[in-house]
């Protein structure tokens, strides 16, 4: 992928503070992987089994990681961190959209909502009474922020997302599309007149540097908060229910659902598609495969999984015919002996 | 949570119906779970496991069943039904929003619309025409409503809903955030030029004191209705394909997904994660254990499950090389006999 | 379902281009299944399974196969895909609305956005600079077009859609509310100093006749594009990761979840609630039930699954604590010979 910018290989490597190897005076204008890397491009080498792309590879540099730097001649920077390093130098060939600093006219501002320095407000945004709206924060078009929310610093909604009064966003975050934070969380008690509501009067707080893909939904808390720790990536399409906590770092694939009260820990990496039920704890860096059911707490850290990886399906049904004697044979078998 | 009021336990008393036993004077101004509660919170003991509680417990006073009431000294309120009484006393210390009554100049309403009293649009909500609106409702920022639409008195749609065209949602129901209430049922025929659109020409017909969670959808019928009857719940996400009914104060926990022309009964209990296959029906008072796969109609009530609980990975592996061996070891045990 | 115009099976026999069997000037006014059909409806046997209820039916005509019609006597459109050609005939009956070609004041478009002839803009749209929109198209209210998006001819944005900047639709799409299209892919390299987020530079493309399902999600590539090719039909709530590509002519169900960097074939049936794994290839003409997951590529067309119908409780926890002892009992019975 082309930049609209153009720099030199020497540059990079010192805005980036890792070491340049070769020549320094490469002009670098894209990023492409190994197999589809041009002139101009910096390339990257992060897993080493895609060793062999480097001898064929048309990139005019590539970053690595030191104990890989003899694999190839041509010029690189070499991290430590060369994954990381790519994510940063991707940082600045193709830098963050910047907000415009300017409040729509055709936005909904209540008189009583307090705007910091710098803050861009769409078309149709609407932000509530007694909000308030950290400096340079960006409010997307179609945005909804209820009374009393919170938006940190440099913070951009992008359109279309909810939040629901009294919720707080902390700093430098990314929020995406269809995104609703706050709704009410599931909490009904069963009576001879049909389910009757409880009010759900906890918040969402959410700390810095927090990304929360489009249509994922976090509920707030019945009787407390509904808490998201610092540097928490979320992806598309994710259900948090009310009263979880959700540990610093952690990491969540698309579609998952996780239960009322439940406890992430720090550092967690949990796949797409999994489900979490309620009122149990998973420690610190844990790993959870895609599509896993988690019933009960974890408390060692490790991978966890319960997925079953498809079949042609004549293959599966036969197998699962099986699977569904087994109570029946292992009693057979009891009698037998 | 403290209430932003002061009330006694008589007072409370009263208001719900139900006993006091103790101190009537005693001031209460929060409700908190036992563990939790402090000077002036009224708590609650729904779950005889928790009695230990009672022991230590701060709170002002307690709700308990008429069995337990020998387990404290604490006043009380005595209740049969201590869940939902406590759901009931925490309407009266956290009584839900009302709307302001006030229709936004930034909102679009169509002349042909027809709006009751006391109804609250909030700006950049749409009403097109001929749709009715019930006293009291309350449509908030954002939301879509179609032509045609009726919406019952008290409800309340959250910002950004969309209802499409001729849908119908009944009296004091509350619709949370980004919920799509009758887009067109995935309905094609295929044929030798791809994929035909069979048009969706039912409605969504929703009865009284549905909730709706956010960011579910529920899709308008093909030929005939979709149905949602009275006291229905649904968590978020939840997807209800066209045709489906769905009867009369069943709950649905979150990212549940029901395919076209499914059936369900009244007062059944579906999980998380959920998949019911189309065509089928569930009869009344049937429970369905989270990330369970429904593929025939169920006849009895009672409760069905198909999740499998996650293990460390090496576990769960080595089961699953077990469980593809099945066939062939059967197999082989018959050739061996 | 009655349509609000009324014809004859003759008109209607010439606008399929199909044959007619029987009296032409049968009045055709609505259409039903057979079992609901009544005085002026035009039925259809799509499956010879329900071929008892031609002699019950109520229907004034009826389409069906050429091998078929000897089944019944009553008035025919006879066409060799019976089920396509109910599809035409509803299509017909129920013609799609029409937008009114009017740009809402109530809209922002911006200056530097080119729009097509007969293009319609409801209230609350977002139009960015240097979006272009194709003859006839329709953008529902609350949508919003980011910069350079090109949205084809004829394509319909029900109200709350969201493209993301640079990102394209096809001609002759339809796109329902609250689909997310060209957010950012779930990209992030590890660090010391937490996640780094990796910039999705690349953008979403879609074809022509390509519908796409409420609440759908659709992220943007991160060097590449995600492709979704022409024909294309997705259902509601799913999700596709980033760098996707999706087959011409593929149908994938509700809440089915794709992984970043994923291929799916052309004509494939992808079921609903499946998990599909990134960086795998799936060829032509595959179907995958619901539920399922794919983690390894399919390389032979065919029906590939993995869910698992549920049991009463009871049993299925029996089963279950048998396929956990599975690797024990092998283990024995090893020792044991």
């Amino acid at each position: 992928m082309k930049s609209t910018q153009s720099t030199t290989l020497a540059a990079l490597g010192q805005q980036l503070g890792v070491l340049v190897r070769g020549q320094g005076t490469a002009v670098i204008d894209g990023i492409a992987p190994l197999s589809e890397a041009g002139y101009g491009d910096l390339s990257f080498l992060t897993n080493i089994q895609y060793q062999e792309q480097l001898h064929t590879t048309r990139a005019s540099a590539v970053i690595l990681a030191p104990q890989h730097q003899d694999l190839t001649t041509l010029p690189c920077l070499i991290s430590d961190e060369p994954y990381a390093c790519y994510a940063r130098l991707a940082q600045i060939m193709f830098p963050a959209a910047k907000g415009t600093g300017v409040i729509s006219k055709q936005a909904f501002v209540n008189e009583q909502a307090i705007l910091g320095s710098g803050v861009t407000v769409e078309p149709f945004a609407v932000i509530e009474a007694n909000a308030r709206i950290g400096d340079g924060a960006w409010i997307g078009s179609g945005s909804y922020i209820g009374e009393k929310v919170i938006i940190g610093p440099r913070t951009r909604l992008y359109p279309k997302v909810t939040i629901y009064a009294e919720c707080m966003v902390g700093a430098d975050g990314i929020v995406h599309s269809g995104v609703v934070i706050g709704a009410d969380g599931f909490g009904m008690a069963p009576s001879q007149e049909g389910w009757i509501k409880i009010p759900q009067v906890g918040r969402v707080v959410i700390g810095d540097l927090v990304e929360i893909g489009a249509n994922t939904t976090i509920d707030r808390g019945a009787l407390v908060d509904t808490v998201i720790e610092d540097g928490v990536k979320l992806d598309n399409q994710i259900q948090i229910g009310h009263n979880c906590r959700i540990g610093a770092h952690t990491v969540i694939a698309g579609c998952t659902g996780i239960s009322g009260s439940a406890r992430i820990g720090r550092y967690c990496m949990i796949g797409g598609g999994v489900g979490i039920v309620g009122h149990l704890e998973i420690c610190d860096h844990v790993t959870v495969s895609g599509f896993s059911l988690i019933t009960k707490s974890i408390t060692q850290k490790g991978t966890y999984s319960s997925g079953i990886p498809s079949l042609p399906q004549r293959e599966w049904l036969t197998i699962l015919g099986h699977l569904r004697q087994l109570p029946k044979r292992a009693k057979k078998k009891k009698e037998i002996n």
